[in-house]
Order: C-alpha cells, then structure tokens, then sequence
C-alpha cells in the first residue's frame, strides 16, 4: 500500500501534471515530475525535479526507482520510456493502455473489438491504401495520423475535390486512420477512474464546444436523456475494463439523434485527466485530480457527485489577459497554469463557474 | 499591479505557508518560501526555496529583492527580519500588525484602545508587578508569556493557593501579562479578509472547540445569535481598519451569556490564515488561502459565502494514521501536510465534512 509521504512520479510537466502535483500534495505525498521542458508548468509545485529527455534511459530509470508508483499526464509519453519505468516501479496506467490509446488505428481496432460503436475506418500506409480506404468509406471523410495528434493536429478532411496525394502530404505521410465522417449534433466526454480493484467511478457526462479545434467550453449537465447517459458510463466501464487501466481517464463522444432517439458513438480515449473534467475542481465532490491520485496509489476512489451546474472555460493564449476580470466575478473560480508566454492557442487556464441546478 | 506570473514570497514554511503556495498556485503565481528548516512542508510545492535563520540579513534581503510581494505564515517571524523584507519588497500585513500581534501586551493595549472588550489584564515584569496585578484581577487569572505563546505553551493559570513565584519561574520569568478570568460559554472566532484598498470580507464566525489547548474541532454555523454574528465580523473590521492590515486574520474571541443575551470578549488576533479557518478550502465560496493572495496581491476579494454547514476536524499526531478511514469516507475531505514524522500533539492534516445547511 502506498502511504501519505511516499513519492508520486509523474512523467511530462504541463498543466495537467501541475493540478495532479496540487492534489497530490493536498493528500500528503510527495511529487517528483520528469518533463524535457525546462518552462514545465509542473515544475513549480513539487518536490523534485527531472529534466532530460524521454530518451535518457540511464536518467528515467533513476528517475523510476525514486518513486513509489508513477503515472503520466500525456499520451505520447513513448512507449519504451514507459516500459524502463514499468519495470522498476509501479506505472499506472499501464504500458498498455498508453501504447493503445497513443495509436489512433490501434485504439479505434481496441473499442470496435468491444464491440463498442465507433466510425468506420481502414488504415492508411499510402497513397494506394489512402484510394482505396477512401473508396470504402466515401466522403466527406477525415484523415488522421496514427501518432501525436491534439487539438485537431495532424488531420485533413476529405470532401469531394480534396486531392488525397496532397491531404497524404499535409500530414508528412506519416501512418495514418481515415474515417468516415459522423453527423454528429454535439460532443460529449465522459472521464471516469479506475481503481486497482477494479472499482469504477463516473463524473456525469460533459457537454464541450470547441473553437479552432481546441476545446472552449465545457458543461453539465450535458443535455442528453439518462438513458444515454448510463450509455456512456457503461462504455467508458468497458473501456476501463478491457485496458486494465487504473487512474483517471476520458472517453469523448459523439452524440447523434435519429428517429430512434440519442445514440453515442466512441471518438477517442485520452489515457490521462482530461481538460474537459477541469469543471470537478470546484463542481464535483471528488476533483478528476485527486481522483487520478486515489487510484494511482490504491486508495478508495472518491463521490463524484455534482455540486450544481458547472461551466468551465478555457483560457486561450490572449484570453487570460481577462485575469483580472474574472477574479472581480462573484463566484467564478480561477485557474492560471503559470506559463509565462501567452501564445495563441495555448492554454493558459480556465474559469469555472457553478450554480445552483434547476 | 502584481500580475500572475509574479512572485509571492513567504515567511515561514509550515503548513500554512504550504496552503498559501498550493492556493497562490492555483492563480498562476510563483511561490517562494523562506524558512529555517530543512523539513518545511512548504518546501514541496514551492517554485523556490530559501533555507536559512531569520538573522541572516543578506540573505533575508536577496530573498526580498527576488519577490514582487512577501506574506509571511506565523506570527514569531521576528520584527527585525520583517523590516529588512518591508525596506526591500511590499510586505503585507505590515511588519506593525506583525509587532502588535505578537506581543499579547501590546496587542490588548490595541485592542482596548479601539474600545472593544478584552479580558481586563496587566503587564507582569517581576514577582513584584506580578502580586500587584493578582491583587487588582484577582483569582483564577491567567499569567501568559507577552511572546512566543501558542497552543497552550507559555500558559500558567493562578488559581486559590497557586505559588505566584514558581508560576513566574515555570514561564522563565519572562515578560508577561495577567489576564482576568472569563467566564465565557464557547470560544468562536472570526476569520476576515482586508484589501489594500479596505476592501473586508468576513467568513461567518466558527464555532471552535480545543483539547489539551489545541484546536480539534471547528464548526460553521456557529451557536450564536445574528446581531452577535454582525458584531464578531464588526470588531474583526475595526480590528482590520486599525492595523492597516492587508491579508485574512483571525480573531479569537469568548462567547458569555448573560441576562442581557450573548456577548463576546476578544481572546487573541492571528495575523494570518487560522486553523479555525481551514473549512473554508471546501466550505466556502473563496478559501482562507485564496484570499489571502487575493489581498497580499492587491487584487479584488472573493466571496465568503458559505457551501453548508461545515466541520473541520484537526488531525494531531497518530490521529493522522486514521487517513484510509478517512479517504474511505463519502464526503470526508482529507488534507495532510506532509510532515514526516506524527509527534504526539503535532498538526498531521485535517478532515472537512461539508453537508447540507438545514
């Protein structure tokens, strides 16, 4: 059992590294973040440092044997740096489920083999499988890279006209997923915790907008009958289940309306606490960061009960220039994650806001 | 302006220091800790650290000139060290509320100078002033240390047939203070927020119960009435107006009830966030901490308003090995401070439990 006063390593020191380092501390551990970047948000708030790259082996393993148990707050942590650590402490999630989710094509193979909707798609290695994959699945349809996409990176849509050699170009050639295109009417995310047990706990499903392909807002209630609602949390429970995963995670969907009603369709897992449960902070009894701190270290998962309706807004590069306004909001909470430069389309913080549910 | 990305220094490393850091991070500041001790829980979720003797004056003064504003987490930082930083950087509170407060002579002085009701009291230099003073408050009386008390330590009560001199020897017959008796019902105390620009907010006055003169338990809503509610936050604004203060303190204070209704004596002022504070991180709108580095930064003060009714329940030494009970709990919020080893009377961490206001 790992007790308050051991050591949480994190790999990558970026926002989402930096609220796991402040729940954690809240909880009495001690946190060790490893991150390449000397300007790691993450940095700041723990008690010790690492800085050397993924590939420094010698470095992560004296890294690995620091830690009591370790975890990772993005996906593209490589797969072999997530191996040296899993095999001198305890990694959590596992290698696995960070090599699944980090591979479109492998993680979309993952959810359809549960039998678990998702848009159709075929694998891209060329111009030829690129033809023929478009041949199957139509237009408008949207090529992705396999690998490090993020925030609507790394993709292309396909509509009548697109030249395919030149949209196989825009994304360096690099292995790709095409996917047929889903008439979706809203995206919703559901981020659920895994416990080592097996226990399994679900904040309620959020409503997300996004602008530029970044996320912009997120809400709940969401507006989707309760019905789908269980839908979703039994999705994400399959999901947690078939990757043996521990520690918190997001599922973002697609939510369709046909005759038959609501319909849910898996988009993609992010293996991590996850932007669009930044509004649990203060709208939840349990945050998604101490929540991902529970599980990783074995302990009880927390209530993730709503504490009203919540709306949680990114604050994009210039945005956060608001700070001051915010602050003289009644009732808005604010987050700024300490980056010094604000560039567009980076993340700066957020605001959230809760009120009483009607 | 002091902007986010600034930073905030701290006297002192405790864990109040170490809730002012995790809070001042939250708001995308860097946090700077002074402390002495190798072992300060601030140290672990700090940007910088300086680990050296309040007397050091070089380094007090490079530690200065590196923050935009220095706050300091205890009220024994000594007064000298306190003018270096103020010559050099904003400190807030000022260092004359610092040199009042501690100082339990002066700072009754204060308090009865503003024409508030303090327990009647005398100054005690010797054995001599000590039988004087016994004569005009009579017995039982409290003898206290004018500095360096806190949790009961520097205490002796004079009771019928109590030996005046070894009550002096036992306080090391250092300078002192008498204190009347009073015969109050309950101790409450009032935690307040002032503004550089007078700016006051007040939480609702907390309901604190002590074992072995340490506080066990706090609790909102106090057992009082609403007129004595509007007093306690109107004595903790004189107080606020006649120190200049900038930054949230305590005010403890004694409930009487009387023939006339209740009726509150003030105790003591904490310059800086109180334990009978701590059920604000989860029972209110705006933590102790975050408006702590709303005021110290000169920016607009948060809401006090209350989430429920709310208990907070210290966890002094092995109490804090009850953690997995704890965790294990709907509702229960867990927060450790990292201290390594659970001394017998020493504050491991606390217990909130927020339910719904009746």
């Amino acid at each position: 059992v790992i007790a308050p006063g051991a050591t949480l390593g994190i790999l990558g020191g970026g926002q989402l590294g930096r609220m796991i380092a402040l729940a954690a501390a809240s909880l009495g551990l001690k946190v060790h973040v490893f991150s390449p970047d000397e300007d790691s948000p993450a940095f700041d708030v723990c008690h010790a440092v690492t800085r050397a790259p993924f590939d420094d082996e010698e470095t992560l393993g004296r890294f690995a044997r620091a830690c009591d148990v370790v975890t990772y707050e993005f996906e593209n942590v490589p797969r072999r740096a997530a191996e040296i650590v899993a095999a001198l402490a305890k990694l959590r999630p596992n290698a696995d489920a960070l090599a699944i989710t980090q591979d479109r094509l492998a993680e979309k193979t993952f959810v359809s083999d549960l039998g678990l909707p998702t848009a159709a798609f075929r694998g891209v290695l060329d111009e030829a499988s690129l033809a023929q994959a478009v041949g199957e699945l139509g237009r408008p349809s949207v090529l992705k890279t396999r690998r490090f996409g993020y925030d609507g990176k790394g993709q292309a849509v396909l509509r009548d006209g697109s030249d395919l050699a030149a949209a196989f170009a825009s994304l360096s050639a690099a292995p790709s997923i095409l996917e047929a295109f889903v008439p979706f009417e809203r995206e919703i995310s559901i981020v659920a915790a895994r416990g080592v047990d097996g226990s399994f706990a679900a904040w309620e499903p959020v409503e997300n907008e996004h602008a530029d392909h970044i996320l912009s807002v997120s809400r709940v209630p969401a507006r989707i009958d309760a019905a789908t609602a269980d839908e979703a949390a039994s999705l994400a429970r399959r999901i947690g289940d078939g990757l043996d995963y521990v520690g918190v995670f997001a599922v973002e969907l697609f939510l369709l309306t046909g005759e038959a009603g609501q319909r849910l369709v898996v988009n993609e897992i992010a293996p991590r606490v996850h932007n669009s449960g930044h509004w649990t902070i203060e709208g939840a009894e349990t945050s998604q960061f101490e929540q991902h701190v529970r599980a990783v270290c074995g302990w009880p998962l927390g209530s993730p009960a709503s504490r009203g309706a919540v709306e949680m807004r990114n604050l994009i590069g210039e945005q956060a220039n608001a700070w001051s306004a915010v602050l003289a909001e009644p009732g808005a909470h604010l987050h700024l994650y300490g980056k010094a430069e604000a560039r567009a389309g980076r993340k700066m913080g957020h605001v959230t806001r809760v009120t009483p549910r009607i």
